[in-house]
């Protein structure tokens, strides 16, 4: 039998995903598992996106141009504009999710070898990406202590080497929610600017900004045109994970020219959620109003309970639907499967992604999970329940575990 | 300015879509161009596919599982052991179309700098995937003249090496309608198996198979289990190429787990797609009957009549809906530019696909082009009589070049 390649090993498994089968055998033994460990959000799409797709009249579900069909990157280049990001249609192409507009970008950027840049802890799937291109990820680390915040403009120079292509960053961020603002993101182009990188900017979660903030784009930053390269996706922001519609964008002609070599190459992206995601554009601002005003309940609720938890530490996110925490114990992963396997409170349970996959070394992110607040704020107030209930049991647990080893 | 990268400068760009802006032309000077070109059919989807997008309840468009839906995988599967593939869902995953799939496995199988043999001329893209992979394509010419009919196991075993790790086969096949029968599959196995090779086989042409051939697929094959993938799509069985959906298959446990880390990065494949797909595998047995029935005529149409013009030669594929035709001409691509730039015979011209970039090299196919039989019958009769009159024309029209070249 031939060996499997050297990227296959290396690709990471989902660390969002690995938790399922322990989940499945919770389910099984009769206990509501409450999921905040994805960001599947469960807000309803946008009806006039619905209906666009249940009123569609294709008689031959075509393919459509390989950068997306005209008439929607018309539509998404003027949602642009209103963001005060200032591109037209032909500074789009559109991809199959927001994924395959990096994976373009990186493959279009960077040789083998080249070195990214990012912020950690960060989305897990830019090294997967990472590894699909054969480029190396050289994060920077940022503390929990300090909020997740940019660390200036130093910490990044001390990481600049000659292999040194890019820096990629999520704003806002997932996994923390840290929201960079123009003092960071003008950080960012000035070491851009000076060492002549790519900057990745995932701005996939840009409507979900809370307490007034307003988001800037990286495409907004002068000096650096041909260097942006803007990430983008429907998925969170319509609620629309499964219709695979995301954006690559950028001012630079000549990277945009390359990256449509690799769109023509796999033909075109999907039909029904072009359909659904030019529709979306019509998505009245109370929509969003709504949505943002629920996920800053659920925001509160989450994480100002997970705050009043002794011993649990976790920012105030700004913008996305994520927070990360520090626990008190030990081992993340180790925790969340107990969660799954032994723990229940009043017939719940809790499901988390341990941090750890949201680190290129592990280390920092041991004590850490991810949870996502894609839930009814009375499924987040049971959580909190839950976690502060489990912690004090796993904390006697872990106790007379130890006592026994110490007999 | 950062540089683009080399697999970027290295990608093709599309031979099928760059005389688009010719035919653009053409069409604004008032000639209907009669789309020769591409792949795209104008067969109508099946009507149980769209109804099943028209009807569907969704009201948050959520990520499928990685592998695609269960119910879904598990149709698909039911539908390959009637056609004699004996898989379950289990040995599924789901793709982006067939591209992805592709992709997935050349990451999965193969490192920087393996080699994969492919019969020449084959698909544009496996190239564009390749270099994505970095991996080196190692053509193996066939000839017109045989049909394109694939070469005996010695010309195999003169192009493999130390770095060979696979052979990829189009059956029935893009460009030139080949079909390999059970004698041409076992050549195949006897040689996988001798030097454990992977052996990719893309399919997606399986339904259109004419005169009453049966289709045999690789996964058939016994003794080579592990060693055979699967690449398969909807795009052309159910004409639904914006679906965007396809499959990687294999009985190997190992590379499947592999190419699930893969899926896993991208999320999910498309949703609405996934839920045309599924309900396409109701579409009545009548409908690839009278798909086919229509496709035969069509080829026939075509293929005998580039054959009745003095200086044609083109084999009669018995099998996907394309053609490559050699024409009495020096350059195809400066022919296919001067058909859409100075032809019109009763209003109409003919658009082609160059066949040199369905070459690793380019030299063999310089006076060949691809022709796909996707338009209804009279439209492709007036493509026989273009091409006829054109080809007169075209060689007074050069003869005249000639001559005052010489004066």
């Amino acid at each position: 039998m031939p060996s499997i390649s050297q990227k296959g090993q290396m690709m990471p498994a989902s660390p969002i995903r690995k938790l399922v089968p322990y989940a499945e055998a919770a389910r099984k033994r009769g206990v509501e598992v409450l999921h905040l460990n994805i960001g599947q959000p469960d807000i309803h799409s946008p009806e006039v996106a619905l209906e666009a797709v249940r009123n569609n009249d294709l008689r031959v579900v075509e393919y459509s141009h390989s950068a997306g069909n005209e008439s929607y990157r018309k539509g998404l280049a003027a949602y642009y504009q209103q963001h005060k990001i200032p591109v037209t249609h032909e500074d789009i192409i559109i991809t199959t999710g927001g994924s395959e507009a990096l994976l373009f970008g990186l493959m279009a950027c960077f040789n083998p070898g080249d070195e990214i840049i990012i912020p950690e802890p960060f989305y897990t799937n830019y090294n997967a990406f990472a590894i699909q291109a054969g480029i190396t990820v050289v994060p920077l680390s940022t503390s929990i202590a300090q909020g997740f915040a940019l660390p200036p403009a130093e910490a990044f120079e001390k990481l600049i080497t000659p292999r040194t292509k890019g820096i990629l960053i999520c704003n806002p961020g997932n996994p923390t929610g840290v929201l960079y603002g123009r003092e960071e993101l003008e950080t960012l182009r000035d070491i851009v600017k000076k060492h002549d990188l790519f900057l990745f900017a995932d701005e996939v979660y840009r409507e979900f900004c809370y307490d007034g903030a307003r988001h800037i784009s990286a495409m907004e930053l002068d000096g650096i045109e041909q260097n942006v390269v803007l990430v983008d996706s429907v998925s969170k922001r319509y609620s629309m994970c499964g219709a695979r519609i995301g954006a690559f964008v950028t001012r630079n002609k000549e990277l945009l020219a390359t990256a449509l070599k690799f769109a023509q190459a796999r033909l075109s992206p999907p039909t029904f959620g072009q359909i659904a995601s030019e529709a979306a554009l019509q998505a009245p601002r109370s929509y969003f109003e709504e949505v943002n005003s629920e996920y800053r309940e659920r925001r509160n609720i989450l994480v100002e309970g997970l705050n009043s938890i002794p011993g649990v530490l976790c920012p105030m996110p700004k913008g996305a639907f994520y927070c990360v925490a520090e626990l008190p114990i030990d081992d993340a992963e180790k925790f969340c499967v107990w969660l799954l396997e032994e723990f229940q409170h009043k017939g719940h349970t809790v499901m988390m992604a341990p941090a750890a996959g949201f680190y290129a070394h592990p280390a920092p992110g041991k004590k850490q999970v991810r949870l996502a607040y894609v839930l009814e704020q009375d499924k987040l107030r049971m959580a909190v329940e839950c976690l502060r209930e489990a912690l004090v049991h796993y904390a006697r647990t872990t106790a007379k575990a130890q006592g026994a080893e110490a007999n």
